[in-house]
């Protein structure tokens, strides 16, 4: 058993607790107990804020070569998804691993102890499938596990181009064909302890109706997490209508998608209905506002949602940046734009994305959280710095959301397993491995 | 004469030039060339991207001590007013002097070496002058003097608690009775080669027609700088056509106000017509998106004022973080999000808009830019972390511009004097001081 003695810890509730002894034997907390004013002895110390672990709940690994290659010129989306399909071509399931490895070691930097990858890119060139068609997937959770953090893989089913288009060809790289043969694929996949398979519909612009019905009885079958990209964009939107007559959100309702294992990912696009479907069916819904910043999507309703009674996760998306409190704060500052109104999400409610409902979303429902039974993952943020400087125990809460980033992030424990210690991963040599790896990849 | 080898450096185009020598003498650039292999004999090497250094536009410095405070519960910028009165009630000259040199120090340690400081806290309480009426003026440029940046100190003509409307307990505090007065006083302010003076008219809410232009004719006499809040919130924009029936850019022009030394700070709620006078005057607009985002104001229209003939400066303004680079990518993301297309300004222009539009703004319009002739402030931005793992060359200013912050910050100089080295401010304990400051007047 070893012990950790927290200056301040957050437990869930509106406000920090001081002297918190977090009690973990093997990979889980057995005992938590805040008001020790000083460490037991043979604790180690936590100064500063301790949380439970983020979840990063919407990655693609292979996005981080994009970063700051995407800016010159002006564009779209669409433009922008022209670039990530020539990157895409060139990765292979070696060179995917290394570039993947330092991408997860860099969340694990930025405090994030699971990550869900929505993964798409299948096969080889042409669409041919490798000698293990899992390979590339396979790659993903061992690069996870190399670099220290949980993974779900969020496995894509993704047909089409567009709707009643055939893949072109990097898309083919990504097609099963069709849905069965996406299913046969998956089944091919295993859980572990630090591996959970989820599905994806990778779009309705990617996957048909009947398809996504197949998708949607697999992960019902299992009970695992479903994934899906949502109303992102406004012309996802008017495809959607054009072909089917119907929201993208209604179209998975009616493909028996929706429910509580079902994440929308971005829904920023949603009429009153959509928002009705998504919270009636206590579906998560995962913000990415970095990345919605950066493709110009637009501002979701994310408050609405709540309200309605969906829950909320966050995360790095194409990774223009990694930094869950930067994507947590950005919820509400977003939001504050848009409404000219403040004060959609306190700082508590954020964390709560970026932890307790983001584990949920991914299938991870006891972690998240700082509490007995739940997995030890920690993760504590320097108080001493600049950036939080005035910070009280009444005000941490707000100054670590709202005025620190993944650069304050001190230690990081996974299951137990300490991978981050003064700000330094312990296995990765992160900003080498990453340079290396993009390097690699954008030739 | 001292020497400087900078690996990467950004002499003002669209990429960063290589092996670029920075020759010095005294605090000016005297000569510049790139395509030096090498660091000459004696050069201090520069690593990373070294560019400018920043101008922050528009402070105030006390606001510094309200983040992390103010983001319980809803409210909106007037309630959140409220609590920044409560601490400027707060306020002595001692208390201010030590909180607004940590504050500065913050900003050189991100990079900036001069600062705006828009200042309107000038009296005792219920408004009884100090001795010396500048006391807290003299307080803040040594501030600036004593954490080793420039200052152009804007004092603030703030007349009324609301149009028409005498100042309230705390208002009483910034009030000179009448712009006669606030130019008596403000004459006693003398420039000097690490300050400047300038003017502002704190806003149409606070300063009436025929006082704005008093202070107008006061800034053009001298020929300095001119600044004003400027339809930060619609319920200003409101109360300015009630009253006077027209929107506050107008009235500012009418009072003879706008014009090339003018800077309109927020400048969002316009209409074209607002746009058009802004532009036709080659006024400069000063953005602090993260503080506009933090009290909802909105997203101007910043392509439009450039498109119009206008420059942009930025401004952490309150502080609710102080990192130039996350004030530059913000004008373009929070653009994206507000029109949903990308590539507005691209990072060259957002650096200029960081650099040398900010400190032309500011009455420092040979600063800014890496030039002979250019004061020698240089500020090199660390491109080994892993925030901008991947750069190259050629995307250096996006890396930095999109993905780096003020924690990347390696070195600072400023008048040919190092203030920050290896990211630690060499005269200030920044940290410390900002908590023991803080401290010491949240009480």
């Amino acid at each position: 058993m070893s012990a950790y003695w927290c200056e301040l810890a957050w437990l869930g509730g509106e406000h920090a607790e001081g002297g918190v002894v977090i009690e973990v034997e093997g990979d889980v907390i057995v005992g938590i107990e805040p008001g020790a004013p000083a460490p037991p002895r043979g604790a180690v110390r936590l100064d500063g804020l301790t949380l439970p672990g983020f979840a990063n709940a919407h990655s693609h690994a292979f996005h981080r070569a994009l970063r700051g290659h995407t800016q010159r010129g002006g564009g779209s989306f669409w433009t922008w998804r022209e670039r990530m399909y020539e990157l895409a071509a060139a990765l292979d399931p070696d060179s995917y691993l290394r570039l993947a490895r330092a991408t997860f070691a860099e969340m694990a930097l930025a405090g994030i102890t699971a990550v869900g990858e929505f993964h798409y890119l299948h096969h080889g060139p042409g669409g041919e499938p490798y000698a293990d068609p899992n390979e590339i997937g396979r790659a993903l959770i061992a690069a996870a596990g190399e670099a220290g953090i949980r993974i779900t893989l969020l496995d894509a089913c993704y047909l089409h181009g567009g709707i009643g288009e055939p893949p072109n060809r990097v898309q083919r790289r990504f097609s099963d064909g069709d849905a069965p043969a996406w299913a046969d694929r998956v089944n091919g996949l295993e859980s572990n302890p630090g591996v959970r398979i989820g599905a994806a519909i990778h779009s309705v612009r990617a996957v048909a109706p009947e398809a996504a019905a197949t998708v949607a009885e697999w992960a019902a079958e299992r009970g695992c997490p479903l994934h899906a990209h949502v109303s992102e964009q406004p012309a996802e939107n008017d495809a959607c209508r054009d072909a089917f007559g119907v929201t993208p959100t209604r179209l998975l309702g009616d493909a028996g998608a929706l429910g509580p294992r079902f994440t929308a990912v971005h829904a920023i696009h949603l009429d009153s209905d959509d928002v009705g479907l998504l919270g009636s069916g206590r579906c998560c819904c995962c913000l990415c506002p970095t990345t919605e910043r950066d493709l110009a999507d637009g501002v979701g309703p994310a408050r609405e949602l709540l309200e309605a009674g969906a829950s909320l996760a966050l995360g790095s998306d194409s990774h223009a940046v990694i930094d869950l409190l930067e994507e947590a704060r950005a919820v509400e500052l977003d939001e504050r734009l848009a409404s000219c109104e403040r004060g959609h999400h306190g700082a508590a409610a954020l964390l709560r994305a970026a932890s307790v409902t983001g584990h949920a979303c991914l299938g991870w429902r006891d972690a998240g959280r700082l509490e007995a039974g739940a997995p030890a993952d920690l993760v504590s943020i320097r108080l001493d710095g600049v950036r939080t400087a005035g910070v009280t125990p009444e005000t941490a809460l707000e100054f670590v959301v709202f005025a620190a980033g993944a650069s304050d992030v001190d230690r990081v424990i996974c299951g137990g397993r300490e991978i981050v210690r003064d700000g330094v991963h312990l296995g990765v040599e992160v900003a080498r491995e990453l340079r290396e790896s993009i390097a690699a990849v954008r030739g």
